[in-house]
């Protein structure tokens, strides 16, 4: 185990009618606010009423930017940081997903810095300060809702870039399951993969002596892979939904890699597939993991052995534990199946157009390499993109 | 699944030389400071000094209180807040374990209260500010380090008692777990019985979905059984070392129970033993929980079976629940043994003479019961005690 600072400082506040103290929530920090939020879904389902009626009854005044995208643009980012200026705006209430609380983190640290907000992304320039970030969670899959990162498409040559930072955190997060009933069932796909790649991320790694974070995530994965089974039958059972919830904060807020090293090469991967093709993170990471595990596995058999004997039961062949570590990785391509994601990049209705191009930009996060349980150069992202197809 | 709120404020600093850096950490909330610690292993082990170079390399002036026992004591609680008051200190530096960190929180409360501070331990008051309280951890078992609890013993009555309350929450806690390394066997092995017994009194619960939890418990349990095994046989086993730390403190910072009512029933029914025969409150524990285990499985034999099958692998009897319940709670007494742990009253030295007046003195959380898998009356507590003889 490696040597750790660690504190999630997201209060959250989980349940049924939860959304309901949002305003109360709020007030603790602001009394300008920008509601921000994505497509409109929010109001087909009221639930932009109730959180209207809670801000209000706070006496908060509310100023809106709608209209986030799913990886989400650099462009709304710039408009949010101008509104908040004009109109003296205090903090950021995001009501949506990953994309809609990405945005709004963005737009937090933008406000408070004098240059352009790429630069953090770009890696140019450190952020100091933030307006601070609050959440009403509708899609339980990013887990930004308590973690530190967020990630952000320039559509100035697409390119999309994450910056994990811990005035990135929320203040609070208010999450009610009930919300995410009426989710498409692909969206509950789509972020089932995104948090069990976060997991996964995590688990592979090459820091020894990890023994309760290893068991941490093998217990956060098992939950998911039971509770997204129950979930795809009946969206509705609100036991299910809940655990899909908590268990993608906790995915991502940080506590299952204390002292740990992950490999984040898929996400950087598929970071490059959002980017030129807009197709769904999570549904990019579906297709993209398995290939990863199938081009690194003999890096680390043990490991991937385990992954497959705790996580899915498959039963150990101590002889031959590469037999072990690929019905592993085969699980988890069924189960993406399963729950109706796709598994290859045709798929995703990609071709091998533009594979090389990808790699090639694809960010070499070590400098010249890419994640740690294989060092990956752009010809080995090459070879996982060609896996996929 | 319970709605619920949840966030663990305490900042963790984990790892090897952690201890250098309590200067920079105490100095961002204070400048005078109350050292508190316990018998003098501190001096002994070097790390005394280690922790004054760093507060004097901070430029803090330190005040010293020393002499905390176990089952910590209000005499030296009001002590502790008269110092404070008299020398204008701001902030608490605990060095030590559980009982060092629990008389530190009731100080800390103490100093800003005007009444008596044992108005909140016998439920005559809430409190409201708290100075603030930081800890040097040595002693991985009482979680205190990062959680909402202080248990403190009146002497007047030798009553002890316990509160929860988020001001108790440390503002850090720094953990190295090479301190543990010189800790007497059976201060580690209490240790490992006391977080055992935060995780099972989570686990038995009767609220139901609570599925991410019950597995982040059943993890965190696999995880201690097979570290404290490694470490009876090898002390100084850092990566050991450093997963019981990190799980004495997850143990009991609430995550393990976000959404559902654990049964407390055994601690209280311990309180009294170590009230009356100032045993270590582990040791207790390892005596009592069994007993309480045998005296209540009954009242959900699937969750005794979970716990039997997923944490100690004991093969499931779907036509006989009971057989794998009883066969897990032999398991958990097996190891108790196995690592040196008391697992009968006799073995602590205490007969049957003074069973009743603990069975009457235990107080009755509930009003005139105690717990939720048995709501049990004075009269189960005797039963319990009897069992454990």
């Amino acid at each position: 185990m490696d040597n750790f600072r660690f504190l999630c400082a997201t209060e959250v506040i989980f349940g049924k009618d939860s959304e309901n103290q949002v305003g109360t929530y709020t007030k603790q920090y602001a009394n300008r606010v920008l509601l921000h939020y994505g497509g409109g879904s929010i109001k087909r389902t009221g639930l932009y009423d109730r959180v209207m009626k809670s801000l209000k009854e706070a006496d908060i005044e509310v100023f809106e930017l709608g209209g986030v995208q799913p990886n989400p643009r650099l462009g709304l980012v710039k408009e949010g940081i101008e509104l908040c200026r004009r109109e003296e705006i205090e903090f950021i209430l995001a009501v949506g997903g990953g994309s809609v609380i990405d945005s709004a983190k963005a737009i937090a640290l933008g406000v408070c810095y004098d240059g352009d907000v790429w630069d953090f992304f770009s890696g140019k320039a450190l952020p100091e300060e933030t307006l601070g970030v609050g959440v009403v969670l509708t899609l339980p899959a990013a887990g930004s809702e308590t973690s530190i990162s967020t990630v952000i498409t320039n559509e100035d040559g697409w390119y999309k870039r994450g910056l994990n930072h811990e005035l990135n955190r929320p203040l609070f997060a208010i999450m009610n399951p009930e919300l995410t009933y009426t989710l498409p069932p692909e969206q509950t796909a789509n972020g089932v993969a995104d948090m069990m790649a976060h997991i996964m991320e995590r688990y592979f790694t090459t820091t020894k002596d990890v023994d309760l974070t290893d068991r941490l995530c093998e217990a956060t994965l098992k939950t998911i892979i039971r509770n997204a089974r129950i979930v795809k039958d009946n969206p509705q059972d609100y036991a299910a939904r809940a655990e899909l919830m908590l268990a993608g904060s906790l995915a991502h807020n940080g506590l299952l890699s204390v002292g740990r090293v992950g490999d984040w090469s898929s996400h950087q991967i598929e970071h490059e597939l959002s980017a030129i093709y807009d197709v769904a993170h999570g549904a990019g990471l579906a297709v993209i993991y398995p290939a990863w595990m199938k081009y690194v596995y003999k890096n680390d058999l043990p490991r991937f052995a385990q992954f497959a004997h705790r996580v899915w039961n498959v039963e150990l062949n101590l002889e031959n534990l590469e037999e072990t570590a690929l019905e592993g990785i085969r699980q988890l391509e069924l189960f993406f199946k399963e729950i109706g994601l796709p598994t290859t990049l045709t798929e995703l209705g990609i071709d091998d157009q533009r594979l090389e191009e990808m790699a090639n930009k694809c960010k070499m996060t070590n400098g010249d390499s890419l994640g740690v349980v294989m060092k990956l150069t752009p010809k080995d992202v090459l070879n996982i993109y060609k896996l996929a197809l």
